[in-house]
């Protein structure tokens, strides 16, 4: 019977492994169960239509360094999307060289969270423009600086007009982050190995992708990283069974808990989303670990409760490579001129 | 006689301001005597082929902040291609906050100038490029650090290796500077009013902005400030006749000296190439001069040695205004992916 148990063992193995069509299709049916492909065009956004003037207006708002304080850092500076959107540094460097409190998190398909932040603490992206605008570590502006820079350039003053045309005061910081809000919902990566495959093309995917696929299922990794994003659509404790030390875990942000003040809710964070993860490291909210595979290795002590084996790690770290998807073509905006209106710089 | 001489004199005005066809045809023939249309076509560079596989090179490295020791750092921050190639900022911000030693002059169609920085102590663009990459209040890197970090990534070795095909050890801090010179080159904005003017076309400019031209031939700033990019040619002391005030150039900075060692360059530096002006605010190697108007003031004073009125310092101004250019199209490089070997951000 024991011999019996590990044939059986090693022709699942094998079938999932190296497995023939049927097993691809197995396969392909469980992770449909769990996955989303990722749409090719622009999801619908609650109380906020989508059109070129806004699409165009959020580009340059994006890239413009005017709207912090300093007039160095854009929104592009964080989540630059040349290097998968966000910065790759353990947390952003912000106004006056401060140390950020947590790792940037990808701009890309960001459109797909459950909602932004780590903590959730933004319930859309346009509540979230706001937020490091403002952030004292971050752009260090304030919403009546960033209006009179915006007010002082006509060019500016015409594109909220379009965009925003049913608006009695179009030049506002609502505004301002509607259309950044906008034109990050543009931010997205379809056509990844993994869509490809789960569309139904076996080739994109080698053998060890799709067993890193079934292990990430198997294990239970796609307990909290599923949907389209595969995360960022839940919250969870950082440590299901046993939490990192320190060094991944600082024990004074308690993510979650800062925002609905509920115990249960301590070093709880959004599950990350992991589409192009592989673009994305250093990990986690402390940005503390640098290499994938040993990231993939603490969730699997910390969530889990398991040594995944390295061969394990590395199967599941192949298969995450898959979720790197085409990135969005960027025109570089030409930024509409400062006049003699417009704030200067500050905080030299 | 003295009634004669006001009546012509006030021909002359009008001709110059408003006159027929023969008298821009005349403002014309000056202007092409010390002026030269921009060209439309990457000029050639002595000892650095132009070649597709070198601009995108080139593009991708001028994006990339990991040739700065922070990771934050690349040469768009001061050299922003949105903003008319520099940062709008009074002098720029650096590695740590710290704040540069002069105002960043733009890259669009450096090429063209005679030698690069305020002080020309680099003959070329490619020796520009290893300035800053290792300057410590700018990005604060090394030659080994950076080609350890280009060497980490196989995208790059490969690029290297397209780019610089018959050198033996492609990927050099040498080769970077090279790459970074090519795409430079292309950053050149044709097509401005005044080249259309030049050109012939009498409708591309104003008959104030004909007027300023004309002042600014008269008057002499055309003295210093000719050639294809209307100065950035030639060496010159700030203070021809009377020095600004230390608010303005600062004492400290004596410019050209500080090169050739030489006393009679004292307080001297390389014209200011005019080119997309009115894009670059502010003004001078100090930065110290937001305003347009204000600069061209300043200069009447300092470099002719008369108080220009009100009138003339518009007209000028708005003949500079022509100078800007059609920006060049940037598509946002997608930047190769950091490795486990590429070296971490430092110096947060």
């Amino acid at each position: 019977m024991q011999r019996l148990l590990r044939i059986t063992a090693a022709c699942a193995l094998t079938l999932a492994v190296a497995g023939p069509a049927f097993a691809a299709d197995d396969l392909r049916a469980k992770a449909k169960e769990v996955f989303e492909v990722i749409p090719t065009s622009v999801p619908e956004i609650k109380g906020n239509a989508i059109t070129p003037a806004r699409i165009e207006l959020g580009r340059k708002l994006f890239f413009d360094p005017r709207l912090s304080r300093s007039g160095l850092i854009s929104c592009n500076t964080c989540h630059n999307l040349g290097m998968g959107g966000d910065d790759n540094l353990e947390t952003s460097i912000g106004h006056g060289w401060q140390k950020g409190p947590r790792n940037a998190p990808t701009v890309l398909n960001a459109v797909f969270n459950i909602a932004q932040f780590w903590d959730g603490r933004a319930e859309d992206l346009r509540t979230q423009a706001k937020g490091p605008v403002q952030a004292g570590v971050e752009m260090a502006s304030t919403p009546e600086r960033v209006v009179a820079t915006l007010k002082s350039m006509p060019e500016y003053v015409a594109d909220f007009k379009a965009a925003f045309r049913d608006d009695p005061d179009p030049v506002s910081f609502d505004n301002m982050a509607k259309a950044i809000e906008i034109y990050e919902a543009t931010l997205i990566t379809p056509d990844s190995k993994f869509d490809k495959w789960l569309a139904g093309d076996d080739a994109s995917m080698t053998k060890l992708e799709t067993a890193g696929l079934s292990l990430f299922l198997d294990k239970g990794c796609a307990a909290c990283h599923n949907g389209v994003n595969i995360g960022g659509n839940g919250y969870y404790p950082f440590g299901v069974v046993e939490q990192p030390g320190a060094d991944i875990l600082p024990v004074a942000d308690k993510g979650r808990f800062a925002v609905t003040k509920t115990a249960t809710e301590e070093y709880v964070f959004r599950a990350g989303p992991l589409r192009n993860i592989a673009l994305t490291a250093p990990y986690f909210h402390s940005g503390k670990v640098w290499d994938l595979e040993q990231a993939v290795a603490v969730m699997g002590s910390s969530q889990l409760g398991e040594t995944l084996s390295e061969s394990d790690v590395k199967a599941i770290t192949a298969f995450l490579t898959t979720l790197t998807g085409v990135m969005p073509k960027v025109e570089y905006p030409i930024l509409p001129v400062s006049t003699r209106e417009t704030p200067k710089p500050e905080g030299m």
